[in-house]
């Protein structure tokens, strides 16, 4: 099998704009161009799509409009992680020697449908991901006296992490205070602990290690991948206080790369909701189970950036298609000392955690230097 | 590499009806699992879904739907040709050993988007591909003198193929004079020259050679891929009497198979509009350049089936997300010798041509008993 590596990285702003789809993503290739040596258009032999948008025959569009002519291209959904989903794809075709170096870009607008799983509502159950964030909550609460502020440090944190994240959609601080006041939207859920909705892209390029040497100096390693579905709804889910997919696709990548969670460095980690970082810590072996509020304290106290440096979900915004492929931008430049004032100190292998729907499915990468 | 197969397969009768999306996959899937030998849910670990419906999460629900807890699931969109995308992803998966089995299912119905497109319409170009159509047909006819007899012979042929094909759109005959006759739609395109978009999903296993020999006595190998994008906009094109695309994926799906035309016993070609199949033969290698004409009447008068055998798009239905799949369906019975009153004696190597949005994209597939 072929080594893996990802040598160009590109980011936008994210924010709320008039700006279409189209625009938003080229904006991201733009800038993965410039991030890369000697990189041209034609050394692209495949261009993958990642959104929720209902734009037929994006990846060919982008192609277009960026100037390159692919063997393959085509769109990938799989709503808040199709963006891992495409990177895993992209993989798939460099290893297989179908393809030498793929382009994989991801963007989402706000108002882009995949906030709410039809499916779910047309069943009659759940209208909104703030439901289930709120029975994730409850059942965390319950089981392990989890606590609102526990939650709360989780939002306070990331928030701070994305003041030093030039393309965070929050550009402020918010006091414990500001968190615990904010709008409560349903049991256990405050405003405050959700994600934002944005527009964004990220655009990442992977290729065959023979390519990689001639594009960047400091490629970053796919050397370990999980991913698992347990339904494409929550309430299949046996545990309410567990994130069952993520503890298969986390398990799988570790045994892949012969990594375990104390050698991981940087984290990013699926905080769609203040409770998805406190689980996802302990389903990704960083504390026991019922210890990941312990841990999220003590990060805060420590200043400790090692989960979410870039602000998370929380802090930076959650523009769905994209948001996969931003963790694994800032894992990259985490692993290549690029972060600026987020770097998280000599960092050599990074996790990157992306799920959706509940964590009815997650992927979940391990990246190195 | 590992060597790759198609081990199972299913598809619907090509209808129009009130049935929704989802049932329809279903279906589909329903019988592929009726195909494979000691064939279980457990032993799928990917789902990949073809569509161009607006439905997030389509993987996952029916992967949900179908009792499969896959580790890896996400949609495939890229118009006309997400089917056989979805195909080489599998295969991309397979190869590089991330997955070992992968269910692949595709469906539209025939009022799903992807039948126009809107980023040409957005830019004032064509409001339908009835306008390429036209326009490759006439310059097609300019150059080679290709006349409007000979687009009636790919209709009645096709048409009349798809009488032995108990799951296809039309079971009816058309004379050359219902043809001739049919409705003029824009210059040189009468409704019988069009495919009829309607309701169908078809469903394909793609494995590892390990497993194959567990669920199938005759697995069908992928021995050859090419896909190549040339643009999303035709007017890229520079010969409108030619299909760039298709002749790029053609020449890169022989030379990784070591297979010519000649070679070929059994084809299916993505007759969109009846000058598809005239372009796509002459672009393939069946016959020199300006010669389809030439062959397609031969194909006719000598009642040989090899092309289009279950009647292409044109007699079947196009059934947008479907499509490609279907097509690879028809190939793998083929050449096990299941085709029934439409089997192409003897056939061992059969060819795929699924396109999409005005030949800017191809795919070409060898497959091989």
């Amino acid at each position: 099998m072929r080594k893996v590596a990802i040598v160009a990285t590109g980011i936008t702003k994210f924010d709320k704009s008039e700006r279409p789809l189209d625009m938003i993503m080229l904006s991201a290739v733009k800038k993965m161009f410039e991030s890369g040596k000697n990189l041209e258009q034609h050394d692209i032999d495949a261009v993958l799509a990642s959104t929720n948008a209902n734009r037929n025959y994006i990846a060919n569009i982008i192609s277009e409009l960026s100037g390159i002519k692919p063997k393959i291209s085509h769109s990938v959904e799989s709503l808040c992680n199709s963006g891992t989903n495409s990177l895993v794809s992209a993989y798939a075709y460099v290893s297989s020697g179908l393809a030498d170096v793929v382009l994989v870009v991801g963007a989402d607008k706000a108002n882009n449908p995949g906030l709410v799983l039809n499916w779910d509502m047309s069943r009659g159950e759940y209208t909104h991901p703030i439901f289930w964030s709120s029975m994730f909550t409850s059942a965390h609460m319950r089981k392990y006296g989890t606590s609102l502020e526990d939650l709360a440090y989780v939002s306070v944190k990331n928030h701070d992490n994305a003041l030093s994240n030039p393309d965070a959609f929050f550009d402020k601080s918010f006091s414990f205070d500001d968190v615990m006041k904010s709008k409560n939207l349903t049991e256990n859920v405050r405003l405050l602990d959700c994600s934002m909705p944005c527009d964004g892209a990220a655009a990442i390029l992977v290729c065959s290690e023979e390519k990689a040497r001639k594009i960047t100096d400091t490629p970053v390693w796919i050397s370990g991948i999980g991913q698992q579905t347990t339904s494409a709804s929550f309430t299949k889910n046996n545990d309410l206080s567990s994130m069952e997919s993520t503890r298969h696709a986390v398990t799988q990548a570790y045994n892949m790369s012969g990594k375990t969670a104390d050698d991981v460095d940087v984290v990013e980690l699926h905080d769609a909701f203040s409770i998805c970082e406190i689980i996802g810590l302990e389903e990704m072996g960083f504390c026991k189970k019922g210890e990941g509020s312990k841990l999220v304290r003590s990060l805060y106290d420590t200043c400790d950036k090692k989960i979410n440096p870039r602000g998370g979900l929380l802090g930076a915004g959650h523009p769905l298609g994209a948001t996969g492929i931003a963790q694994v931008v800032e894992v990259c430049r985490q692993l290549g000392g690029s972060a600026g004032k987020r770097q998280v100190p000599a960092a050599k292998t990074g996790l990157v955690h992306n799920m959706s729907a509940g964590a009815t499915s997650s992927t979940v990468l391990v990246l190195e230097s």
